[in-house]
């Protein structure tokens, strides 16, 4: 079993409890926070906070809310799943394999289930007992512009906006830089600020952080095309079939590949900036881009 | 004139100039901007920005940043109009006499401006220069409750789940003190913040809340009935047509006034216990009494 694997066994059980117990500890009506667990709960590589507590394990400090601030991230990113999945926007009835919120709990309780989430993970970043009051501000205010219209929810507008359109490479980026490198890397910085990380491993890491996501995107493309409904979860050969802008689409499979590969040895390269062996980092950067489903 | 009339004409351009500045400053995608700006800029009573200035007037307090407190609310308010007018939820194609902001840009981009407005408003609050680190923390942490499931979006949820059934008026009082409640009282609490406020006068105000914001919205429901389409900027009689629990329907036309004033005569009680003499925030509690709109 390589260190990683050891890794994601102890800490996902930990931030899938965590999940759990915060929304436990919610006062809101039962159906809508059945409606925020059951996203939560359906699973997922839970690969922002995976990157988060890997940041920590790299300055080997032990952090007690690192786990707390990675399920902030990932009501995130289960918010912006929920969202993207109803039928105005990309209209998905299945995700990791079960069915996707708006087919189970309709598309007006989906719709508030993810703005809930998207509102508590603020209060639940606000609340830290262990963070100085302006690293708790920092870690707001860099989630707030990851998440919303300067990143992620900018990211899917862009993205929107290109559907049926014939876009380029560097287009196709941007797109991705926001939509899911912006959350990605907030993750990683987020790691950095509990560790109390200097300016240069900050950038270093952040760096890093940038070429992962687009490398985990590119991959994500690759998969729709080589990847198996069953593998993935979620219908593959999806993006094909709906004209999808894609790395594949835009360089053919090959290319989108090369790029891949570049941009994971540039999130390499940023990494050796700070250390000079390679450790759980390295090893999470080559299961995002060697990943199956 | 009143005072309240001279303290609105003097405010609510500078709430709407801190609203236009805010989103003018945001970088993103120039239509996600346009979406978002639309819905701000369609004007509205700006009651929850008011609220706040009226609360550091009370205080004798000036705050360079209360206006950007108040547009970060009104922010949060507005989203939660965009997303509550979409076609899954109540289904609206007027407010405030313009055409909703999905009839407009669509259902994606409607959903996504809210959550841009949404996410934006912490980043707000976090950036805010003459709050201490402490003080911008409470107003965040107070926000998101409010705003949340334990607040806003839970009493949504609780109002479309009341929907097509018959429930009490305790039921439907517990939907608007989430609902519409908790983030006019947040507004009334964030002011208290502001200036520094003692615990005895944030416990009279956060009271002065909770009844002003049921008086407004069982005055919400009246004009529904005595409104019109016209002045309202909404389709009058919509409530009654929908067969929806309101204060009306549970109580009679006069029994909701009686209730409503029962509610307004609280909220100056609590007043009086921090001031002897009647001021700006007893004419704007009057006002949302006596609204015609």
């Amino acid at each position: 079993m390589t260190f990683l694997q050891t890794f994601t066994e102890v800490h996902i059980p930990k931030i899938d409890q965590q999940l759990t117990k915060q929304i436990q500890s919610i006062n809101a009506p039962d159906i809508l926070k059945e409606a925020m667990n059951y996203s939560l709960a359906a699973g997922g590589k839970r690969v922002r906070p995976l990157f988060l507590l890997a940041v920590l394990d790299f300055f080997k400090v032990q952090h007690s809310e690192a786990t707390t601030v990675g399920a902030a991230i990932e009501m995130i990113h289960t918010y912006s799943l929920i969202h993207d999945d109803l039928p105005s926007m990309d209209n998905d009835d299945f995700r990791r394999g079960k069915l996707t919120n708006h087919k189970v709990y309709g598309d007006a309780m989906a719709i508030l289930a993810g703005d809930g989430l998207l509102t508590y993970s603020f209060g639940v970043l606000s609340r830290l007992k262990s963070v100085s009051p302006d690293n708790k501000l920092e870690l707001i205010q860099l989630m707030s512009e990851a998440a919303g219209a300067e990143g992620m929810v900018g990211g899917q507008v862009l993205d929107i906006e290109s559907e049926r359109k014939t876009i380029s490479v560097e287009e196709l980026e941007t797109i991705h830089i926001n939509k899911t490198g912006a959350l990605l890397t907030f993750s990683i910085v987020a790691g950095a600020i509990l560790a109390s990380a200097d300016a240069h491993a900050k950038k270093a890491l952040k760096d890093f952080g940038f070429h992962i996501g687009l490398a985990f995107q590119i991959q994500d493309d690759i998969l729709d095309i080589e990847g198996t409904t069953e593998s993935l979860g979620k219908t593959a050969g999806k993006d094909v079939a709906s004209e999808k802008n894609t790395y594949p689409a835009l360089l053919t499979l090959d290319g989108a590949k090369m790029k891949r590969d570049w941009h994971y040895n540039q999130a390499i390269e940023s990494l050796r900036l700070i250390s000079s062996e390679p450790g759980l980092l390295d090893e999470l950067a080559a299961f995002i881009v060697n990943r199956n489903k």
